[in-house]
């Protein structure tokens, strides 16, 4: 177990060491440690080495100008100038949030970004606002379409937040597939199979192999066997909302999160795509009156009875939230090729896990 | 097979027979038979037996003020009157189109509403403005949450309408659960089981009798064994944003679309919800610039390499496009339930089918 001031503190020396401004280190630290906070292990810490290799490769800029590039009162076009995707974020759903102070919504297309850490983070930025906050993000290509074996998509997530008055906010953060990619990564480190129908092989095959992906294999959009033709459009319409009305790179030219890998010839736009958007509550009623019914919305659900075996019906955010709290308190796990990579890399730059 | 013309003019009879002024008679007629020119026809003229139950129960206003009553820049919130969501829908969003030439996007939660048809056809009202239209609605409690042997929440479905070029536009439009409940109606119409997925039974367990929804049973949320909580969170947010944001009855509030089961007690707020959007593509980027590269995104998934078996990859709308063009061409198949229930409808107003 890792304390978390133990990781933060690492985590914001390395963003340092490759030439972010504190004030960037420390935010670029809070995303991506609200991973490992939020029991989303896959997006957390454990890619840092990854955003490292490609600042290394070039692909990252440690400062980058980040700008409108063109707007209307309620949306803006967002170039992230190359910077992290843990920094452009936030820097983005803060304008939407000054639009929709303005004009009841803001809504943000970023192009030229990477890759933004877990969407969930971005979307509550609004929470304080008593706003509702929306996050998407296309990435690098890894799902097969319905009926395609070629590999078009990625695991393109949509984080919807939704502030509430005495319940605590409800969250929802999900990838467009079955399974993340991170929870293959997850697997694929503890050496075990994945369920059917989380992955197709090469011909469209239903399989287990984790590491099916590099036999030309692909992840399976949400809704299996009856129903991937929605996975498919949801993971589409967050494609499209993120770099085709930005000017970032889609579909298949979506660069890749690992560096060993080349990017994609002839690239139909800048980087990697994000979609942003912030509602004010009271642009529709007064937020204390939709607070309260969103109280009841969550008393509802929450005590709802659960099926035999289960002990309570969820709301978004719950799962999430419990481990936040355990982790503060009690430290946060990493698996043992997580720490021997961390250290590696501390070691580069002298600095100890 | 029925010539659409005569279904066209038989609906738009018994529309003026209930009351409804003649703009909104056609109004009402060209959303419900899109449905069936779709393909979607569970969403029909199927159901306007169900519309006219409603109306005699005096559920459905048939001369509805429909009305603003908040509105910021960019957002409204918009009183259905009590009327045909047929007809709600189309004015709501002509009101948020009205508000992405302003200021780049519009949108509105709808309370005081009836079912509106397929949300596809609001959706699709923003095209040929150069907007990306979207449309969801909530609908009565048929689905559990995961977890739950509850029924908490309708079949809630997304719709996202994107135009391209020269291509023809991209039109997703999908129930947040396994199977829209109108699939089930199709198969209860034709006495054939569900397949195992859709439903479960009053205790939470597998079932392929479509008829469980009467012992307790309910629909399962988008995803299945792996991951219905993300069907459960979509279908949490159709909800929310179409019925807590605009004081519509929510989750086990919602007003059955059957007139024979009687309303929820206390009610929560003002008949069912929608919620509406409206971005013009020119608040991002210019329009043509954005049409080409989806012109590009439309066929480069188009032209994917299909699986053994499969003829292509779709893009959501191709079928739906087609079967318009087969049915305006061929005529409209009914199942003879429906012609018989139809002509029932029909000898009451003194009309013929």
């Amino acid at each position: 177990m890792f304390p978390y001031p133990q990781l933060q503190q690492f985590t914001q020396n390395i963003f340092l060491a490759i030439g972010l401004s504190e004030a960037d280190a420390i935010l670029a630290t809070n995303v991506l440690l609200s991973a490992d906070l939020r029991g989303i292990d896959s997006h957390g810490i454990a890619r840092l080495s990854g955003y490292v290799r490609l600042w290394e490769a070039g692909r990252i800029n440690a400062t980058p100008n980040i700008k409108i590039v063109h707007e209307t009162p309620s949306t803006a076009v967002v170039d992230g100038d190359r910077g992290l995707g843990l920094v452009v974020g936030p820097k983005a759903m803060e304008i939407i949030i000054q639009k929709a102070k303005q004009v009841g919504t803001g809504w943000v297309s970023v192009k030229n970004s990477n890759h933004f850490g877990i969407a969930g983070y971005h979307a509550m930025m609004a929470l304080p606002h008593d706003m509702i906050g929306l996050a998407m993000t296309n990435a690098s290509p890894l799902v097969a379409p319905t009926f395609s074996v070629e590999r078009l998509l990625g695991t393109n997530p949509i984080a919807v937040a939704i502030p509430a008055k005495d319940q605590p906010p409800f969250v929802a953060d999900l990838a467009t597939t079955t399974a993340a990619n991170g929870k293959l990564e997850i697997l694929q480190r503890k050496g075990l199979d994945a369920p059917i129908g989380w992955i197709q092989d090469a011909a469209g095959n239903n399989s287990t192999n984790t590491h099916e992906l590099k036999n030309g294999g692909a992840l399976l959009p949400l809704g299996g066997e009856h129903g991937s033709h929605k996975g498919y459009a949801l993971g589409a319409v967050v494609d499209i909302f993120s770099a085709v009305l930005s000017g970032a790179n889609y579909g298949p030219w979506v660069p890749p999160f690992v560096s060993f890998l080349p990017l994609p010839a002839n690239p139909v736009g800048e980087g990697i795509g994000h979609f942003f958007g912030a509602m004010r509550v009271d642009a529709f009623r007064p937020a204390d009156e939709f607070k309260q019914h969103m109280d009841n919305w969550i008393k509802t659900f929450r005590s709802a009875k659960p099926k035999a075996g289960q002990d309570a019906v969820l709301i978004p955010g719950d799962p999430e939230r419990e481990m936040t709290t355990r982790r503060l308190e009690s430290g946060i796990p990493l698996l043992d090729p997580v720490i021997k990579d961390l250290e590696t890399l501390g070691q580069r730059f002298g600095l100890k896990l």
